[in-house]
C-alpha cells in the first residue's frame, strides 16, 4: 500500500499543495479563535457575502424567476456545457448595453460563479513556462488557481496613493515573451477602487503594446458609488482582447446561486479563433457548470430587475462605506488611505508602531477575534502585510457595533509613551 | 498582436486541444445531419438524460425541497467550498446505508454534478509521468479530463462475452510504477452492466496487489434491474482505497441540477492523509461548486424520497431495456451481446458485412440521422468502433418508434446475396 500513499502524498513539485493562504481558510481559523465565553454575537467583516442581512436581500424577481424555471419542469435536464442558448444571449445583451459594440451569444460561456470563470481564463492560458501578471493586493483565488494550472505568477503593485491604480511601469518591467495576460479587478477587491475611463484605456494600451491579454474581473460590476462610474474593460476590447469575468453573485446578492460568465469581449476576434473556441468548448465539457433551471431564470432576472433594487443596494453600500471610513478615522493606528468607491471591501493600513503588543496584521486579527468577536481579514491574505481588508457590506447597526469593538481593541493595545 | 494570437493558439503540446470526441460534440453533429424535410419528430437515443419524458419525471419531494430551501432565504450566500456541512453529513449517511462501515461527513465533498467529481479525482492524482487505467469502452469525459489535467491514459478492455467484466489480466499488464488508479463505472455506461460482488472484490484485490487506487463512478448507482444487485465499490474500501463518484442526476432524474459528490470510501485512511485532504480542500476553493440552496435541499431529498419512486424508475428502465433487446433481435445486422442489467444504455454490435453501403459506425449513425431522424451514438465515441451505444431511457412509445425506424433503415441497407 506504500505506493498508493506515495501516489497521493508525493512531494514532487506538481503534487505539492499550493502554499497560498485562502480567504476562507484564514477566516475559519479566525472563527476558531473566537472566545466562546464572549456572550456578544460574532460579527464578520471578512467576506463579500452580505446575503444574510435583510437590507441586502436579493430582489423577489430573481427568486421568483428561479422558482418558475424549476416548477416549469422543463429544466431538470442537462444544458449544453457552455450554457443554455437563451442564457448566453441574455448575458450578451446585458453586457452589450455598456459597450460600443454588440456581443454575440457565442462570446458568452456560462460558469459556476465567477470562481469557475477565473479557472477557465487561467486554464485556457496556461502552458509550460507561461506567466501571468496579478495585482498586489489581489483576490487570492487567482494565485491558487494559477498554482493548480501551472501558471507562474508575477505581481505588479496597485498604488494606494493613486487610488489603487495599476503601476503600469511595473507591468512593463515584468512582462516578457512568456507573459500571457494581466488581471484587473474593477470595481476592486480588496481595495474598493473604481478605475476611471482614462486609466482603463491606459491599461488597454499598455497591454496592447506588450502583446498580452487583459482579464477583467467585473464580479463587482456596477457596484460603484463614488466619483468614477463603472466602465467595463470590454469598452477597450478593440484595443486589446479582453476576457470579462462576472456573475449574478454581487449585483444581485446571490453568491450562493453560482451563476457566472466567462466572456470574450474581443470585437476584433483576435482571441476568438476557431481553435481557441474549440479548446474552450472542450474545457467546458469537463466542468460541472451551474444548474440548468438557474440558467433558465437568467433572461427574466436580467430583463426584469428594477433599477430601484440596484439603487437601493448602491445607496446602502455608500452609507456603510461612509460609516466605515468615519469610524476608522477615530482609530489612530488604522488609516484609510483611499475612500472606497465601489465593491464591498476596502484596504486599511495598520500602524504597528502605535500598538503595544501586536506583532503583525495576522496577530492583530487573531487577537481581535479572541477579544472582541470581530472577524477582519489580515492584509497578508491578499498580499499586503500589515494592512487589513475590511468588508463593509454588513447592515449598518452591525457595522457600527463591530467598528466600536475594533476601536476599543485598538485603544486597549495602544502604546503609551511616557 | 501576433503574440497574443500565439499565446492562445500555440501548437505546443500543452496548449493543444485534446483530440477526443465528446458525446455532446458528436450528438450535435448528428443533429445537424437531420433532414429538415422529414416531418417525423426527431428521437434521440443518444444521451442519458430522460428528464424530458413524463414517465421519467423526478419526485415532487425533490422539487419541493429545492423550492423550500430557496424560499427560506437562508441559502443565497456562499457555502463552504467543500459543501454545506448538513449536505456532506446527509450524503455520508446515505452512502453508509450500503457499506459495512460508516462514512464521516469529512469523507464527502460536494461537486457540481458527477462531471466535476471526475475532474477532482483526476486532477488530484495527476503528476508528471503518471498514468491512469480506463476501461474500453468508457464514458469519454474521463479521457478528455485526463488530457486537460496531464494524465496519460491506458485502456483495459471490458469483456463483452463476460458481461463486460474488467479484463484483470490486462489491468495487471498495463500497470507500472507510474499508474495511479483504475476507473470502473458501475452500473456501466456505456455497457449497461452491473458487476457482481465477486467481480468487484476481484477488482479490489487486483488494485491492492498493484498498489493503485480504484475510482468508482457510481453515477448510475442503484439503477440496477437485472440479476446482480448494485454493490457499491466502497464495500471493498478496506481492501483498497476507493474514490466514489456519484450524483443525484440519474437516480433522481435531475441531471440539470448539478449536484454530485466525490467521496473517500477509505475506512483504513490510506488515502485520507492530512496533506491529501488539504490539497483536496484547496482544489475545491478554485471550483465553482453547486448552488447552496440545492445543496441545502439534499438532506430532505435523501431522507424523504419514497421507495415507490425508485421502484417506478427501475420498473420502467427494465421495461424499456427489454423492449430494446426484443426489437434489436429483429434486426440481423445488430446484436445485443449482453442484455443490460442497469444504467440507461447498452452497447450493440454492428455487423457491417450484412450491410450494403455503410462504411462504419459513424457512417451508420449519420445516415440513420439523415434518413430516419433517429440519433444513436456511434461506438467510436466511447472507444469501440463498429458498435452502437443505444440509450433506452426514453418513453416506451418513442423507443418503439425509434427502433422501428432503425429496423427499416437496416432493412433498406441490407446487402442481398443473389
Amino acid at each position: 500500500m506504500e505506493k498508493v500513499k506515495e501516489n497521493v502524498t508525493s512531494n514532487n513539485h506538481d503534487m505539492e499543495t499550493p502554499k497560498n493562504i485562502t480567504i476562507k481558510g484564514i477566516l475559519s481559523l479566525l472563527m476558531e479563535n473566537i472566545d466562546e465565553k464572549d456572550k456578544r454575537s460574532v460579527i464578520s467583516l471578512g467576506m463579500g457575502d452580505p446575503s444574510a442581512y435583510s437590507c441586502f436581500h436579493t430582489t423577489p424577481i430573481a427568486q421568483e424567476a428561479v422558482v418558475d424555471a424549476l416548477q416549469s419542469d422543463k429544466f431538470n435536464g442537462y444544458a449544453p456545457t457552455v450554457g443554455l442558448p437563451q442564457t448566453r444571449r441574455a448575458i450578451a445583451d446585458y453586457l452589450s448595453r455598456d459597450l460600443p459594440y454588440k456581443l454575440s451569444s457565442d462570446d458568452v460561456f456560462i460558469t459556476s460563479g465567477c470562481t469557475q470563470a477565473i479557472d477557465v481564463a487561467l486554464a485556457m492560458l496556461a502552458r509550460p513556462g507561461a506567466n501571468i501578471l496579478l495585482p498586489r493586493p489581489c483576490f487570492p483565488i487567482y494565485e491558487l488557481c494559477a498554482a493548480f494550472r501551472g501558471l507562474e505568477v508575477r505581481h505588479f503593485d496597485l498604488l494606494p496613493e493613486k487610488g489603487w491604480e495599476v503601476d503600469l511601469g511595473a507591468v512593463e518591467a515584468l512582462t516578457d515573451q512568456n507573459t500571457v495576460a494581466l488581471v484587473i479587478i474593477n470595481p476592486g477587491n480588496p481595495c474598493g477602487n473604481v478605475y476611471s475611463y482614462q486609466h482603463l484605456k491606459e491599461i488597454a494600451e499598455t497591454a496592447e503594446k506588450l502583446n498580452i491579454l487583459v482579464i477583467a474581473d467585473e464580479v463587482y460590476g456596477h457596484l460603484a458609488f463614488g466619483d468614477n462610474p463603472f466602465v467595463p474593460m470590454g469598452v477597450f476590447g478593440s484595443i486589446v482582447p479582453v476576457l470579462t469575468l462576472g456573475s449574478l453573485s454581487k449585483r444581485w446578492i446571490v453568491p450562493g446561486w453560482r451563476l457566472g460568465w466567462f466572456v470574450t469581449t474581443d470585437p476584433s476576434g483576435m482571441f476568438r479563433k476557431p481553435k481557441v473556441v474549440e479548446r474552450i468548448k472542450k474545457y467546458f465539457d469537463i466542468l460541472g457548470g451551474p444548474a440548468t433551471f438557474i440558467q433558465a431564470a437568467v433572461p427574466s432576472i436580467l430583463e426584469q430587475t428594477d433599477e430601484v433594487f440596484f439603487k437601493k443596494t448602491i445607496n446602502i453600500l455608500k452609507q456603510v462605506s461612509e460609516i466605515c471610513c468615519d469610524r476608522i478615522k477615530e482609530i489612530p493606528c488604522i488609516t484609510c488611505t483611499h475612500k472606497p468607491q465601489g465593491s464591498m471591501a476596502v484596504m486599511m493600513k495598520l500602524n504597528l508602531s502605535l500598538l503595544d503588543d501586536i506583532s503583525d496584521d495576522i496577530d492583530f486579527c487573531f487577537k481581535l477575534a479572541k477579544e472582541e468577536s470581530v472577524i477582519i481579514l489580515p492584509g497578508t491574505a491578499v498580499g499586503l502585510k500589515n494592512w487589513l481588508r475590511i468588508t463593509f457590506a454588513v447592515d449598518p447597526k452591525s457595522l457600527e457595533e463591530a467598528l466600536g469593538r475594533l476601536k476599543s481593541f485598538c485603544q486597549r493595545h495602544t502604546r503609551y509613551i511616557y
